[in-house]
């Protein structure tokens, strides 16, 4: 799937719009109703979905569930030892803007009228980083998500048998560095980056959130369109690949 | 500047393409080095920029400067009363979200190497909210920074004769509500729709920053694209009436 | 009503027993019960009356209503910039005692009975600070709470008829200057007192509270007398300007 | 010295205007620099000094010394038990009210430029509390401080042979009772209590600081008068109790 | 009770299977259902046991009570000040670590069907800090627990006349210092000990818990089977001194 | 290494006296000088040892280094889901506790003289629990530490040429389950055992720790004997795989 017209620069030997490779390993906890170890590369985040009954309290009596998401790191998930949130006493800006972001994400494919008054927690730790680690966890818990419900729907906790997912969803990262736009880039790219975008697109190729930011140089709407095809690209194969992890058997 | 093509159908009477009346008072308050109150219709934001020589430890000998924000809301500014923050002895993901996006907005138009050792802090803080409070924030903000920089030129603390603000920046919000795409959308568009859109201009017309976001439904890539020229449109306007505040008098 | 006793020393031009210009603006929140923008000179505290239905679980069954107040000031209030409570976790000593002051000063007038199982919270938020912040705010914060009462009367949840404010109560900062005994000082004149007392009266002239603190030098009975005096006089004037922007036309 | 116009109407037999028995016992903690086990009646205040060498940053150079204070309760110093302020992960608004006063008061009598860029801390810590442990605080921290400031004296770390303390300080509480008022106010009173006044006094019997509060009933001129005659007698007996157990041997 | 083959080699005279001067002074505090001020030596903890009808919701409905220890240090109970809990905004790890030692420590010896649906608290202050800190709050701590389950007995909050306390408890602590295994470690001794360990053990003799710690030098069995020995017959007679304090007449 | 003595009365089939299957695998983490991921039976602990030169500032200047540990469960390492700590903002008593006993069973076997001014941070996060986690993060921790100091010693900051690691060390927990005795208990057992002990041992079979706690029924020193022998058996084999694991190439 490489793109002739650009050359392959990247320090892995990856064209410029190819992904690393990726890994999803459903069922790596016992407990959890839903658990994905996911990789892109070096990244590796561990995704556990938790379905418990009941909805918090200002969801009560709605018929509706709810699906939230937490994002963490590890202290040494990086080069060098970051110290712990929970040390520190709070949880820092980064963290809570991707939590968010996993849980908005999550939410735009799932109908909450037919999951009922049920909860599913997304629990989503980075246990190594290099690059990437937001899109890796909203790809990689996804596929948790899925498990968690059809096990909900298995024991019974989920009923009417309506479609609880409406469908599937994933992310990657998009990049300009040194002019080239690129596609899942690790941090050595990161860093070098003028423009920094994050994509998450539905399996049916519809956008759920563009974040696009520009710390060095403005960008021009030109390269915002090639980044847009990039990630839609790249996330078209991710949903592949989360399809062929599902088709396997149910991890539980 | 109202596009025929679209009915105006809004609460306000305004076109979808028209902002609400925009208001910039620069010099509002006696003691900061820059100030501005910015009214986007009954949205009211006071932005006070904080000069300071010397930098955080981690830029010390860099020979650069450091630009930063903190956004917050009083508990009153919304229909109903929200806990402080301070009281609550956390700040929300979504303040941090807030604040962290001004910051990057502001530094991606100033050259640091040309401000020099020296910090610029910018409070942006919400006396009423009546939707797009992050966009006027990053609108008023940029003034009162253009003071605060202009301050530190007068008192002799930037040194060299470079211009340190490259150009300028402003913000505004896109959205589609009921099928249609709009442009400034108070609070009783914004939980209306479906698809709500920040996106951060500089005064040449690139983009710093584009976050979209489906929490409803996902859109697609033509709906994508009318977002982001009504935007484009918008910032062009904001860009002008900022051109226009800072042609007055010096404030201090 | 200057005393030809006592020179006029004053920065401002002011005589020792003279208010700094007042100005009580209702009305400056659309959305909050009861607001006012009380300006004690350059000193400017934007008051937020909110009336919510109910009492905290400690009041429940009682019949009584509940006042409260929280004070809080901006980063950039002051001439320098002070770091955010909410950033720092927790709530300062100073800002502690100030909103208790608030919330003791509100409630004596008060006739919770009549009030019925209602509560009112009074933010009174700083936006500029030139001494006298919390005399300022004790002022506005009785005009707000009354535009709250009428609210709550004329929406039905105040029932029975009955009054519920028992009087007006406003407050004003005293001190002695270079042996001088002045009315409301300014920021400048403030660190300069040897004695520093912030005297809360009702319209009708009684003590609320008397809170006089030497930090620098003990004052003697004479000096606390020529204080309590000063304090009266400049309340009855408080009172008047109270009276007088209340009796204007209902601000919502 | 009980004053015949009163009548006893005291539940512990006392007249209006006398104190409960108090006790000053000096050296009570073997490592403190200056210690006090301080008793109003059944309230018991562990006063301890610590003395250092050395000042806060913001004071160094400044050829002057700093006093501070911190005030706290045991869980069960009360009839019923309050939650640990270590457990709630903050300190309240009383507690730093009350700590802030106690440091201010002593700064009153302290001559920081004698003290030298030395620093003493008063922990005041309530181990058992019947009202008035503000003002049994107070006076008990002074002793502690006198013993602290004469070992700094003894071990060289205070030079210049000038007084650190230009006075003696003590506090007394008082307020009326059923339209009578009293001295030194135990919990039961304190209560009932319609005005409740704290009021500190040197030795010479100058105001150090006044604080009046009327939650239940405005309190006019007259009262206010009578309650600030009955607490400079009370401080004045204090006074002498102070001074009779400093003339006793050195605690260390 | 000394031991003829070790010599008396510690810095206040005691033989090594010594322990120092206990007292156990009972109702130190008015209202608390259950208070001891113990001292083993110079140290000097104030063991508070407040009894409240009730159990913790998850305790609730079981017909079982609960009980549970809060351990805190006042901040000059040290040869040096620390910083106060409350004020760095978190307990500390010893703190804590304390804290639930304790508490298991006495659940050990009560049967909380016995108990009833009722809860103790027991505080553990340390007033002056000598070494042996837990075991002389847990010494004291059983003793305060006695009282107010007496308390709870008289007053009929415990109901069916089954004992509560199934034995007595007791800790001591004990340490190899210069190669020389001994009894209760002051603070002078603690500091050079090798081996440091705190043993719990009931009055009938059984352990509760052993907490043998290395931090310089490992130990091997032997050591290992002396310390337990020392630390057998040092709690035997800490339980006679409980013993001895209960048979006197009941404190409240 | 089964005893026949006892009878295999285990849910998993192992003998009283015998460990589950360990896993011991080096360099899972990329940029950690010493990383592990240990595995005692479904118990998995990611060990990561990061070296970083210089020491905290109450240990600079000594010659001396400092080795600590943090430990941490992550939110679905259990069969319910637990709050993050770093959501509660502050780290519970549980965590502290074992904190602090990974990092002192460390130091006690680190020559700190000989690693130099350098700081070892040992981070232990449990991944799946399922009893044993803190003997599983110290045993897996000592390898990780090992290839730090090794890592250390290639890179140069480790200067001198004295061994840093003086011996090995592992733990294993053992307890009382319906009266038998029992080696390394997962968490069915765990939760039904009388006696609950961990017990820290070096590779030459002395104690470093020795924690035995009774929350139920207290032990006698027969019992006690006997658990002491099940764990110094278990640790020697623990040892014996430590050692094969480091036998293999270096991880980094």
């Amino acid at each position: 799937m490489t793109n002739p017209a650009v050359p392959a620069v990247r320090p892995d030997g990856r064209a410029p719009d190819e992904l690393r490779p990726v890994r999803i390993t459903r069922g790596w906890l016992d407990a959890a109703e839903g658990s994905v170890l996911v990789e892109f590369g070096a990244t590796r985040v561990l995704c556990a979905a938790s379905f418990t009954e009941g909805v918090p309290r200002w969801k009560k009596g709605s018929g509706e569930g709810w699906v939230t998401a937490e994002y963490a790191m590890l202290p040494r998930a990086t080069s060098t030892r970051s110290d712990r949130e929970s040390v520190k006493g709070r949880v820092g800006g980064r963290t809570h803007e991707i939590s968010r972001l996993v849980g908005r994400s999550l939410r735009a494919v799932v109908d909450v009228a037919a999951l009922g008054e049920n909860t599913i927690v997304l629990d989503c730790d980075v246990l190594q980083a290099d690059g990437g680690t937001r899109t890796a966890a909203i790809t990689g818990a996804y596929v948790a998500l899925a498990d968690a419900v059809a096990w909900g729907v298995r024991h019974g906790h989920v009923k009417g048998g309506r479609t609880v997912l409406t469908d599937s969803v994933s992310a990657v990262s998009v990049g300009i560095v040194d002019g080239v736009p690129m596609l899942d880039l690790p941090y050595v790219e990161d860093v070098r980056a003028d423009t920094d975008m994050n994509v998450v697109v539905t399996g049916s190729g519809t956008f759920v959130e563009v974040q696009g930011t520009a710390e060095h140089a403005p960008f021009d709407r030109a390269e915002l369109d090639t980044l847009l095809d990039l990630a839609v690209a790249g996330n078209a194969r991710l949903a592949e690949l989360q399809r062929a992890a599902l088709a396997q058997e149910p991890a539980r």
